[in-house]
């Protein structure tokens, strides 16, 4: 199993550490300090080595950011994370921060002490978020102090050692472009730019320009490592050598000069030391990093990573893997749905549900020799009102039987070495009442607009976002959610920076694989999410049409629940789209699938919808 | 009439001009010198006296900027003005540039000379602008000269008065609140923002807080005027008592210490002196102004000119008068609609049709008691290819007739005390091709999708206006301009902070009033706009609906050409909205239409639309 549905939070330790955190405060002649669950590389996972926040309060979600004052503790997290929290740190010492209305920048600003001194490990917090805590304490006459170590490492015993996990390198046949290629032309873009080198501190990037792949932290295939990349060509990594094999270590050696990853920060130095202009991504590297690098006598570059935005845009080899990847994740998909129709209402669990389909998905990969590499994500299984929590995550405590008479939310992904995959599907368990029909459809016109759009050249996220919502809207209803996120190719299930949002002003480019994933939720009642991969593409001539266009192509097939279709709802073109793409469905599928009551469920539920 | 069709530009005075200005420029040490079309209240109408870029190039487009410098003189346009641009002035004195790609500060990033030194009249540019211009020339090592004149002024020989415009005050039942109230809320606002008074600028906001309408500039009733409001409720409005009558003015010296506008600059230095906090819009206002209170010793706070959200979110008598307005505009639509449907096809010239329907309009204001107090802008009237192009202003040596078999495209509206129209229909002459109607049905589609639409509180232009290009996106085309403008209360036509467009990320607010304006357009071809307006509203309870959402009210009725609606194209719900919108037409405008035949042609223009 790449998951565990245990209870991990140990909540019985905060009132102690918390303590003796405040004591080592006092002596380094702070007011407060903050603990975030981001570690030093800013990724979405950390390994156990950087868990922090957990250690400290007991919380274990995958964001929020605590403030320890010498009479207060705030743990900040976001709406999904509120009931979460309080269930997994002592009430009496930690109280809820809101992350989003009130991040703690925000609330220093609205009741921090006059004079207050925030002190910071400046690994652990990007140029971006430094910036802000300097401007809210210079309102108060404080001072942001970076600490020169981290207060809380010292007093963690036992501390898991930093993860060394096993560096592969992936296939030409699926990176579809050689590392050597991609750091020349980095190097080409770098003296273009007027940089002397560029830092590349996020581990994906690492991942995608060496094209080797890790298995530091869970669910996201890239190693814990930083490189150096010069204009003149040359270029330094900063990995472990014991996470490599003796080919890996050869077919890096090749590219870069192999260095420990504790000779990183002098090596800053002494580049920064000869004047060099070295580029680094404010918004994803450490500010510590870049203070480094002007204390030396560097000047620091702030522009995006150079390998964002190409990450972002798979080639053709990229597109390829991932189209046959979610053919084999469809048909693991399609086995344990139809296993799923098969049993008796208010038999299974959630947490047997999401059992039985890592199961499918283990044997569909050995099946078809492309192994299930992990789990993309912890599998969100959730029936009935659990539905309705958009990130729920069952655990051994909240398990429940999916009910008959509802509907059952699975929110899954795989890692496979041709790419990644995420898809939810909501399915009828028994028969389900009317209203809850009335607004799959709706969500489900949402999905269908996304699919079938075409937009020109220059669109945004926040350009493609209202027409996955104007259905629910004319409902009064809405999803607190984006519509989409993108995602990488192998690598993590949400990479920037493209998006379908509200806040997404990032142009969509041909080659960017993003979600398409518009929900419903109704709390302490049901809740809905219907999600696809798609690709942006060049869109194909259009009849009379005269501008550049480009549209989505999906990735994702597996049935969507024809019991739950209203289809008077749907107009005639969301019928035409519907009916095809549960044919195609079937005529992919079909040949992956061997069992004959699975072949029979799959003619079944991707039946033509008439009205 | 209120406007005239003449071609009134003087490209033959544009050389000895430039020349005379280019020596003026080097008395005073500049190497070259900004020539707007603003004049120093910034608003879209300018009047004779200070058309100066008219006067100095012959262009009299209602955008653009001129830059004289020793060697060059470029007149910045944007797109919709390029042939018109090429046609006024002399193309061997001016070259054109492009306003919205290479606007001047980013000309002179690009070409400027090293150490440039730029005059500019401070009165005739904004702060944002200016700053804009200083960052610039930064670049180049050179500098902004803000001249104690404008050179080209001095060289205008017989330059037309400054214009004195009767002003008449905007009854309470128009206005539904009185100036008093406004300008209490405005002082006590002051006070809380920490400033000690506001310089009203906008002469839109003079005209709203003071709930009085000018006759300064044509097609926009706002008085050029301007107003210094203090936090303790002293009022001090700079207007030349000769536009007022003994009634105006007793009821203006009510409310505020009437003072000439030749003592508002000691006014404001008088005010500064004393360590004032002086708020003004950076957006809207003249640098100058700001650079006075700044050098006589008082505190610049920039924020939003506090009439402009309230001006914007119209009453409610506001917008009952503006919906009794669009009905009597609506009845003389329909008179002119009949009347043009009984001519023979080809007969009739563009400018023909104009002045009909501005007759139209007056005849029907006679008769229902509202007269027409103006146009709310040039009407654009333009057949065939003319109608291709967006701001089409025809003259007499573009008129022509329009031809049978051909789209017509008329964009107009009136000036009424209760309120400004702005309505466009395209209709068919004789018999237009089917893939003309299938674009005009795919613009239809777009211009429905905002009237029905429903949106949460806190949506912003940008997050409705991809419902009126997805039609047109998945057919290939698009649109070139925003979808919608705000439109004032018997004030400007175009009127912010309200917009549809994709780059507005205002909130659209309750009592807002819109334009609705698709279109599409094929150079050399055809032309398509179909265009009501619309406010915005809470939306009324929606079954089963559970956020606080909002809607549009359409305020236009007039019927939609039926003989360009391709049916098949149209899903049921908009068909329904069709078939609601004309009968609705039919019923509200019935009662104000006497003669019988225009009364059958309205029967027959609205008649139920099957498939």
């Amino acid at each position: 199993m790449f998951q565990s549905f245990d209870v991990t939070s140990t909540p019985q330790f905060g009132k102690a550490r918390v303590t003796a955190l405040r004591a080592a405060l006092a002596d380094l002649n702070v007011d407060g300090f903050l603990v975030p669950r981001a570690d030093e590389y800013q990724g979405e996972y950390v390994p156990a080595s950087a868990e922090r926040l957990a250690w400290l309060t007991g919380f274990t979600g995958s964001a929020g950011i605590a403030l320890i004052t010498r009479n207060q503790a705030i743990v900040f997290v976001d709406g999904r994370y509120v009931t979460q929290l309080a269930e997994q740190v002592d009430g009496s010492v930690f109280e809820g921060g809101d992350l989003v209305g009130e991040p703690p920048h925000v609330w220093l600003e609205r009741h921090g002490a006059k004079g207050f001194r925030l002190g910071i490990d400046p690994w652990l917090h990007t140029g971006a978020e430094v910036r802000k805590l300097e401007k809210a304490l210079q309102g108060l006459g404080g001072a942001l102090i970076f600490l020169d170590h981290n207060p809380l490492d010292k007093q963690w015993e036992n501390r898991p050692a930093a993860p060394l996990g096993r560096v592969n390198i992936q296939p030409l046949d699926h990176a579809g472009l050689l590392a050597r290629d991609k750091l020349a032309t980095m190097a080409t873009d770098l003296s273009k730019a007027g940089a002397d080198a560029v830092v590349l501190t996020d581990p994906s990037s690492i991942a995608w320009t060496f094209n080797i792949r890790g298995s530091d932290v869970p669910h996201t295939p890239h190693p814990l490592a930083r490189a150096i990349v010069h204009a003149d060509g040359k270029v330094a990594l900063f990995l472990d050598k014991r996470k490599a094999g003796i080919e890996e270590e050869a077919y890096l050696t090749q590219l870069a000069s192999f260095e420990a990853p504790s000779s990183f920060e002098e090596r800053i130095s002494a580049l920064a030391a000869t004047g060099a202009k070295i580029m680094i991504d404010p918004d994803h590297a450490a500010f510590a990093l870049a203070e480094r690098i002007r204390k030396s006598g560097g000047t620091v570059i702030e522009a995006i990573d150079p390998a964002r935005l190409p990450r972002a845009r798979k080639n053709a080899a990229e597109l390829e893997g991932s189209a046959r990847a979610h053919l084999q994740d469809g048909a693991a998909m399609v086995e344990f749905l139809a296993w799923l129709d098969g049993t008796t209402p208010g038999e299974i669990t959630e947490i047997a549900a999401a059992v039985k389909l890592e199961a499918f998905r283990k044997s569909v990969g050995e099946r078809m020799q492309n192994p299930l590499k992990d789990i993309s994500f912890d599998t969100i299984s959730g029936a009935g009102a659990h539905a309705a929590i958009m990130h729920y995550r069952v655990t051994t405590e909240s398990d429940l039987a999916i009910a008959d008479g509802t509907m059952f939310l699975i929110d899954s992904g795989g890692q496979y070495v041709n790419g990644t995959t995420d898809i939810t599907r909501t399915v009828a368990i028994g028969t389900v009442p009317e209203e809850q029909r009335r607004f799959f459809t709706l969500v489900l016109k949402g999905m269908i607009a996304i699919s079938t759009a075409r937009f020109p050249k220059g669109s945004r996220g926040v350009d493609l976002d209202p027409l996955a919502r104007i259905a629910l809207w004319k409902a009064g209803a809405d999803f607190a959610h984006g519509t989409g996120h993108g995602v990488g190719s192998y690598l993590s299930v949400h990479e920037g920076p493209q998006r379908i949002s509200r806040a997404s002003m990032q142009e969509l480019l041909p080659g960017m694989i993003l979600s398409n994933e518009p929900g419903y939720y109704r709390p302490g009642a049901f809740g809905i999410r219907i999600e696809n991969l798609v690709h942006v593409l060049e869109a194909s001539e259009i009849d009379g049409g005269e501008l550049p266009m480009l549209g989505f192509e999906t990735l994702t097939f597996c049935p969507i629940d024809r019991r739950l279709i209203v289809t008077p709802l749907l107009t005639d073109e969301e019928l035409a789209w519907m009916n095809t793409y549960h044919r195609l469905t079937r005529e992919k599928l079909a040949p992956l699938i061997s069992d004959d009551g699975v072949l029979t469920w799959l003619e079944e539920a991707t039946a033509e919808l008439t009205r």
